[in-house]
């Protein structure tokens, strides 16, 4: 059975477990479809009200890309525990001659870029998701205005934790020239989504 | 059939829709419990390894405190949706006499304290969290560190997203002394602990 299929109990009582998924990551992804979700909430309240009658096709098209972002976390969150079990196999392996050490690396090599690449892509689509919010909060509802804040402040915890999730990661790479490159992309998005899902937020907090 | 029963994909589904329950309230709470389960996840990784035998003791005080906590937010994903109908209900009711405006104040005035009593009552799951999630990150497998920095960016979220529910429903109160009594205690909440998460995140960050 999917993660994603579980209940919500039940996913936060096996993630609170020593079960090996779901982890961060699979956590970031979810908590990601939560924020996104509640953008498209603000978009769903805002469609078909006169008084927004003229941003009626931003709208439904910032919905439609809200949808395609939210099955994308939604995937994630399935795809962070299937990279996670050929990881911890490899950390695993036997390492007591130098052929099994040469082996375990090769291994480790492989799995853990599988294992970076999956919180990597959480966070490429919480900056997307981000972009999407920040127009919600602009065009959509004032009823709604709360919402479009929660957006973002939780788009933003799916954004840092999966970082961590990255940085964890890429810190047991022997490549190191790749794993800066993927440290540096993923240090470039918390660098300009952080703070632009802060000012998200402060702006509609400093509406009330 | 409770929300937090719904399976993850169908509940960011039915977030995302114009559906009027579940709302920012009870996605608050919801990743509240995915972030405090986030600093289970570093206990349960850390009870029982030879390493941490000397805080095992305060592992497990820690873990029970966590699990009391992810049950209360738990529960107040669906308290959220309960208190919502009958605010729902008063928004609606009419106000065309001056016996009517009057009703509808009557009403209004006690919705309202329920509206803004359970994401007050998130913010403090929140903050209780955060605490705990310090201990976990201080004491617990620096294995699971990315997981205890992972937690306090959700609870952090789970704190800001309650506030603006707190907020929104304060704005509409008549009783204006309530209404700044308990925007002062939310404002004092998100004063102390949104730094204090940052805090806890920027040293599990440092460590990569």
């Amino acid at each position: 059975m999917k993660f994603a299929e579980k209940s919500c109990t039940e996913f936060v009582n096996v993630l609170a477990s020593k079960e090996p998924v779901p982890g961060g990551g699979g956590a970031s992804a979810l908590v990601g479809a939560i924020g996104i979700a509640l953008g498209s909430m603000v978009g769903s309240l805002t469609l078909g009200k006169k008084k927004y009658a003229d941003v009626e096709e931003d709208i439904k098209d910032l919905m439609a890309k809200a949808d395609e972002i939210r099955a994308r976390m939604v995937k994630l969150i399935d795809r962070d525990a299937e990279v996670f079990e050929p990881l911890a196999k490899a950390y695993g392996m036997p390492k007591d001659t130098p052929e099994e050490q040469a082996e375990k690396a090769r291994v480790m090599e492989i799995v853990l870029k599988d294992a970076c690449d999956v919180p990597l892509e959480i966070m490429r689509a919480a900056c997307d998701a981000l972009e999407v919010i920040a127009g919600f909060a602009a065009k959509g509802s004032k009823l709604a205005i709360s919402d479009g804040g929660c957006a973002a402040t939780v788009c933003r915890a799916s954004l840092e934790a999966a970082a961590l999730n990255v940085f964890i990661n890429t810190k047991a790479m022997g490549n190191r020239e790749y794993a800066e490159k993927v440290n540096r992309e993923a240090n470039a998005m918390l660098d300009k989504y952080v703070p632009f899902a802060d000012s998200i937020y402060s702006d509609v907090r400093a509406q009330f």
